[in-house]
């Protein structure tokens, strides 16, 4: 690990202890290619998003979770599908992040997977968060595609992914998402 | 006011105490239609939704709030729109909701409102929520539809909603709220 | 049959002979519970929307498709999904039938399903079908959901439809348009 | 002009003659930066979109219209929104052009615009093309977003563009958009 390594920030859209795609994102770290490296942080802490709260002052875990954005060269979100859209613990993440005075997703590249307990693999959360991610400027990864269905089939009871198949997909997605950070940052 | 009174549930999208949005429900309060009653309720108080919480038993606020959507005949929300979509204080109310045993939009006939700061009047955030509460078979009222734009100018300092066409659009709105939740709860 | 029977008008949002969502629509026709009577229209002949065209006077095929949708009780729509929307046919005999004088749309209770060769049957193409005719103030029955995929597997060689569980979806399908028909419709 | 500058293939939404989107994109045309030049295409040729068709060998003006947009460096469309969501012509000549054995889209940078007659300017359709045309893979342009509401009051009777802030407007898209294509194209 050199210095030099893009920085990915991974987020997960669940609370869950035993969060399938927080076991992803874990899998994802050790999946890394040479030159990047993840670290996973918590959205657990953040407040409920309130404007009264913003007008206050920003709450210290929004702070720390915006600057960490807003260091990161890439974002990995993994997130389940609730109600067919986005998480509120994410969308709570989201909304935080993208207040002034600097909206941390502007620009910023982003990566998005999906583990579910069903068979679609969370397809219509995907689609969800990209259209709000591309309204405020993120840039997504248009593809692959990964969604992980009937992930307990994929993943050991200490929530190891062990699944061959899946590990190729998601090495696919991390290999495409380093391509697509080079091709999109600034430079 | 009888006890054959339509209940409507009033939930409010914004947890902001100046809120322009609860300002929106209270002013619907005061022009609802005979045969009808509105109760607002808060949001505030529900955790943010996690498996963990919901397997552990539901919180204390989340059965109160399922239980009035449940014995409503009505709900009526308004709601703010954050990054083109749904808040996530509603997202949140939303699917703790949702959660078995007792879907509790299911059936349910809704009506939606929403006031902004800027002009646009929240066109995107009904569509969200639109989508999303048809998708959990919530009987969504087709039209009128009530975008409140600009609305520091329709209220007063005090929150009152002081501008004549926007009454006339909410009491529209509530005319066909009723003559919609006749129509369509089951015989 | 008789006079009282409730008439449903068929669309098929493909254009092509072999159309397994055309094919869907004749079963469906076989499996109408009593009461109901369906008659299949084309789209095919409807020019593509153009409001030069619209001014100079409706074309007969245009005419004649809405008088089809505005004399039916209910319309079932089977369509395949295009790029995860609708496919443009159908978009056109949509916004063709939504033009002054007489948007026909509204108030018009409407049933949607999906044929696919693929497995996941079409899913998307719903939603964006739903969001649409909604907006539109189509009254879109809620549920259930038909999304028939892998559907070489389900007709033969002729096209009948010869899946039972296939059947007994669609049955489920047009019992609950009956209902929703007699509950939604203005008396 | 010179055979280095880019090109970019204008397609208009609407097929009327006196269209305000196909009106902007003229005016789009004398307002590209040095180093871009933009050719405007007819997708009023292209048939309905038929796999029986497709299947029998595309069509000439098909054929031609795919070629047009694979050798682009770049796609700008200007459209109307139909009910809230894409035209059927637009859709049509996107279907064409995703089919094999080259999906023409994938990898093309894109910009949007649209025209409406009304004050909102196309708002919906923006987000449902961007919905679409990011899910077959296109490198949609995330800002500077150009809706040009109240059209009849910015171009003149002869429908060139006289109002100086709309301009601006589309030399702001015009100038972003090329940033973007030299930002993403595969080097």
């Amino acid at each position: 690990m050199s210095d030099n390594d893009l920085k990915i920030l991974g987020i997960c859209g669940s609370l869950r202890k035993k969060s399938f795609n927080m076991a992803g994102l874990r899998a994802a770290g050790e999946l890394m290619p040479a030159g990047m490296k993840l670290e996973i942080t918590s959205i657990a802490d953040l407040p409920m998003y309130n404007q009264d709260v913003y007008d206050a002052g920003m709450p210290e875990p929004v702070g720390r979770f915006r600057t960490e954005v807003a260091q990161a060269d890439g974002v990995l979100i993994a997130s389940p599908e609730y109600n067919f859209a986005v998480t509120p613990a994410l969308k709570n993440a989201i909304d935080w992040g993208s207040r002034p005075p600097d909206q941390v997703w502007q620009d910023k590249p982003i990566a998005i997977f999906s583990c579910t307990a069903g068979p679609v693999g969370g397809a219509r959360v995907q689609y969800d968060l990209r259209k709000i991610l591309s309204q405020i400027w993120g840039l997504v990864l248009p593809r692959p595609e990964v969604f992980i269905g009937n992930s307990a089939s994929k993943f050991d009871a200490e929530l190891h992914l062990t699944d061959e198949t899946t590990k190729k997909f998601l090495t696919d997605l991390l290999v495409g998402f380093k391509a697509w950070i080079e091709r999109v940052r600034r430079k």
